[in-house]
């Protein structure tokens, strides 16, 4: 074995594994082309044409190291939200802040709270600690809050994981609902409300930002990767107490971020005349997409993300065919993992050539599949 | 407190801190601005226009993450290297891998060896997983390779850092040497061979890759932030076995690369005569540097890297004025942290104009503290 001896037997004991295989693999495994990238609810409208500048800009400073202390970035974003600088933690996206919350969190055997069928990425970095995963199943296509809270109460969980609005469903909880769910976890247990893709979300389905930021057991992490168009720019933050936010400088690194990227958030954020078009952009890939599914006899659920989660009506066997079906044209999406979520299909909101060619696609599919 | 209740003991152990004070930070807390930024041994020289050209194409597809296995630049640095694609781990610098190595092998109490005064980055992340580091000190300013191997052999440590060349003392041992050293090593103690000032090593200083390239305990560390002039784009690499390439996939954050910052690697690194064009101004800079430190009295140390560490003849509040002096002329260098290599300063290779700034400063601070 070509494996060093030594490996904590925790780091022994966990597989070589990754979250999503990349379209990227895909590509290569399976010697097609993704002519339609709409599986990773990525933003093919893109950043706005002012970030693209920014980043043009700041590829000649990139030999300088990124400020550790994100200061501007940091800044900016306070701003933006009515808190203080000492609210917020930058991090490379969610899911890298996700794997440093589990750090500060989780230990072998902690039991962590989550839906099932919920983030697959916040599963990865909980097993990654050796926590123990308790789910509770969704409940109409909705991550059940009352469920969440009696698992974490049952559990006694120092963690729990709830994001809204939901991937891979699509759908959300209102604002007020989510904030009593909230208010009513014991403060022993942390809740990550995951709102990466809060800015598509219909008006009152995200809490103020006011309305939770005094509460030590409570992170809010939101992203510059679904609605700002820059998923390969790693930029997230979380939005929390200053304690919580000193806990990162704990464990990060600290000259993790890439400058050009930093840049680019700052930028994207003060573009919010061009977060706004896209948004609508988004909602009207949703619709169009929503009635490719309906003329195909599929029933599309209601979204408040930049994607479309589609019931395909059958089993998850089904989906999955549907999903390798419409990659051999060149159509890349995903689906859910687990049952019964996996009679879905999950389509992101792209630019029209790319739902042109799931328009066209996708009919074929399914007829090859009667 | 605004802090989380149930943090793991290690983690609320653990201090807010910083590895190093960013020059940004020093701007902003002494109202100074850098005007010559040769400090954190970035290169001012920059990275090669074909990979600014690269960056600013890249730009469009930011809105994509990257490919989560890397597989392009993996396959670059594989035919490099003349190594399998198996035997290249891709990550977020040098900085955000050490960590990634410490999580694989250190629990509470692991002893790990590195030299007393090496790289903090380093130690901090030791220290964040709760590992005891053991040191043993420099012997004429080098790393001390039968000290380094006797405490792994009398603490039975399966971690031992060592760089070659040395930060922060430019120092180096020949590829012979260090090759007989990761050699006599236990073979139940990982080496990290943290290569990342290579380039501008001499030659004969760095064992051929495929000296070490089946050990499964050693890890050879390499990055595009020194010479390649790609600090603020964080990519760095792990050449080791294919047990521990994977072992990274066990924990690491997939979706973590910066899209525009892989693009720049795989340009830099095809870029090999714009590196050896900078390997040379990096050789001129460190003699005009050893020369202005001996106009002034002080002794530079020979250097394999893009710094000079500069013996300034008495202590460390000595050294320490004369960096914070320069700051004052906004001239941004740093210094060893610890006795008795804190005696020195360390000034990085750089663009004519801050060395024009040093040479200017430094007659200044020294005869203001004499």
């Amino acid at each position: 074995m070509s494996a060093f001896s030594r490996f904590t037997p925790l780091a022994a004991s966990l597989p070589s594994t990754v979250p999503f295989v990349g379209p990227e693999a895909i590509e290569r495994n399976r010697h097609l082309a993704v002519k339609a990238r709409i599986g990773a609810n990525e933003s093919s409208f893109g950043p706005a044409p002012s970030v693209l500048d920014a980043m043009r800009n700041a590829a000649t400073e990139t030999w300088m190291y990124a400020d550790p202390e994100n200061f501007e970035l940091k800044e900016a974003l306070a701003i933006h939200h009515g808190v203080s600088r000492d609210n917020i933690a930058v991090g490379s996206g969610v899911d890298g802040m996700l794997g440093e919350i589990a750090r500060l969190i989780v230990e072998p055997g902690t039991p962590v709270v989550t839906s099932f069928g919920g983030y697959p990425t916040f599963n990865y970095h909980i097993n990654g600690f050796g926590g123990r995963l308790v789910t509770t199943p969704y409940v109409n296509d909705r991550e059940d809050l009352n469920g969440l809270l009696d698992t974490v109460r049952r559990e006694n969980a120092p963690l729990v994981y709830f994001a809204n609005p939901d991937n891979p469903m699509g759908s959300w909880w209102n604002a007020n609902e989510v904030e009593n769910f909230a208010k009513s976890l014991p403060d022993n247990c942390l809740l990550i409300l995951d709102e990466a893709y809060c800015e598509t979300a219909p008006k009152g389905a995200t809490p103020d930002v006011k309305a939770l930021i005094g509460l030590p057991n409570i992170l809010r992490m939101r992203t510059f990767s679904k609605a700002y168009g820059l998923a390969g720019a790693r930029v997230g933050y979380a939005i929390g107490t200053l304690g919580n936010v000193q806990a990162f400088d704990k464990i990060r690194n600290h000259f993790g971020m890439a400058r050009v990227s930093v840049a680019a958030a700052l930028v994207a954020l003060n573009d919010q005349a061009y977060l706004h078009e896209v948004v609508q952009k988004i909602d009207g890939a949703r619709t169009r997409i929503s009635a490719i599914a309906k003329a195909n006899a599929l029933s599309p659920l209601a979204s408040a993300t930049n994607f479309v989660t589609i019931d395909c009506g059958r089993d998850g066997v089904y989906a999955k065919a549907i999903v390798d079906g419409l990659m051999e044209h060149g159509v890349f999406i995903r689906m859910p993992g687990v049952a019964p979520l996996n009679r879905c299909i999950r389509v992101s909101a792209g630019i029209q050539s790319s739902l042109d060619l799931f328009e066209e696609a996708l009919p074929k599919v399914l007829k090859k599949l009667a």
